[in-house]
């Protein structure tokens, strides 16, 4: 196996990684068992936005209780074992502003159709990431 | 948008799909909190197998205690909006039996090197999954 650099990312990096990939994966809890969903996403502010449908668990349970979620991108090579992993922590809530739901929805397609589709925040309170990539041939 | 066909996948094709892709996303709790990982894989009779070296959480609180984690992985055309995902919750467990425990660890190369790594086996309970498709021409 080639040398390589295992990198922590700070939150500028990571955030700017995750907010350069469309899909991402958020990760809740339900009846304390863990959950995970593929999603698409921005990121805003600082804070990952997506959307969710009203009857998921998602939009019904997690995001009205103002539940911690975590979110997940990354980029992995799985043949040269590079790339980048990024991972946030944080509160998600649903986006209650008519405006600037709609200004989000503009932004993200969704997978499945849904006209009453909802628009869930993360602030993320926890991020962090590592990348790996090649060693530079000094360090080999 | 190209009109897409939502299929919901048997649990032998969401396994055969998995077993697949080199890279899924381990999912557990940790003091109450959604946790992910990103880990490669194998599926061997039935079963997800990863590696986890000792000192992290999967090893040392997740696997020992017979925690329920889920197992996620995808292939997803973020520009077209096609592909699968499949989502496995089930028992995780160390990997005891040192024969067995050799045997998958030559079969899974790690991300990151460590002499002293673990087995884990996770056990489906239920096993989820969907695939998008493009719809065929009669029924646009």
């Amino acid at each position: 196996m080639t040398s390589r650099n295992l990198e922590e990312l700070s939150t500028a990096e990571a955030l700017r990684l995750l907010a350069g990939v469309p899909i991402g994966r958020v990760v809740f809890t339900r009846h304390a068992l863990p959950a995970i969903r593929p999603v698409n996403h921005l990121v805003a502010d600082g804070q990952i936005v997506i959307r969710s449908n009203p009857g998921t668990v998602l939009s019904a349970e997690v995001a009205p209780s103002g539940a911690v979620v975590a979110f997940e991108a990354d980029e992995l090579d799985s043949d040269r074992h590079l790339g980048w992993s990024v991972i946030v922590t944080g509160v998600a809530r649903l986006v209650d502003d008519p405006e600037e739901a709609a200004h989000y929805k503009a932004r993200l397609r969704p997978w499945v159709s849904g006209e009453m589709d909802q628009v869930v925040r993360i602030s993320p309170e926890i991020v962090t990431g590592f990348r790996l990539s090649p060693a530079s041939p000094a360090t080999t």
